[in-house]
């Protein structure tokens, strides 16, 4: 059961400026940074009350996030729903006809399980679920 | 100042389809409806911790989201942050650089004023913020 929206991951070129450009936006200055090795990304984290914006960019030509920003342009990529038991949402997702990218979760940044369901089945928007990982 | 991610406003194609699939993501039947003339949109609200889920359709071939579709497909449009004072945090944004679509706040759905951010100016992000009218 999905439970809240845990983060808009939004693909940019250039994390350094982008970050600076949302930290004027969002008047936050407190910015986490991760980066994700077998993703190919670094990530910059703003917290917004309950919900993170996740900037996302590429460390190398061949990550997804190039892939992406040269095939849409920089913009949100995908909304992450967090769920408590995300086996248990997959096999439901699975059974309600949600046609999934990730048959098994794997590792995300900020501690968290994830998996993604494909966006030809969901109107085109990059659905990730994820579950928080015991610290 | 943002407090907070507001909502995710995703454009769809056929509303009624679009509600049926993402009532079935998310595990919630109460869904709320609103049409809103002037923007000639049909939207459909899930309601998930603090957040929502704005499915948004076209009413009309020359609306905003029907140009949108068009040129984009179904997917993500913009992402609503909440303010105390629209007109304030109008001017602040203004002052730090970023291209303002309105100028003036207009009505929205839900029972808030809105104004838009030129995507130009934020990473290909379209961005509302939002202010609570008083009921």
């Amino acid at each position: 059961m999905i439970k809240k929206l845990s983060h808009v991951g939004i693909a940019v070129k250039d994390l350094e400026a982008s970050v600076q450009l949302f930290s004027k936006l969002f008047s936050i200055q407190n910015v986490e940074n991760e980066v994700i090795e077998d993703q190919k990304v670094k990530v910059a984290f703003f917290r917004i009350d309950g919900t993170s914006v996740e900037l996302t960019a590429a460390v190398t030509p061949d990550s997804v996030i190039a892939k992406f920003i040269q095939k849409h342009g920089e913009g949100v990529h995908h909304l992450s729903f967090e769920v408590d038991d995300i086996r248990a949402e997959l096999s439901r997702l699975r059974a309600e006809g949600f046609q999934l990218i990730d048959e098994e979760p794997r590792r995300g940044a900020g501690g968290y399980l994830i998996a993604f369901l494909h966006p030809k089945s969901t109107n085109g928007v990059l659905i990730e679920i994820s579950q928080k990982l015991k610290s």
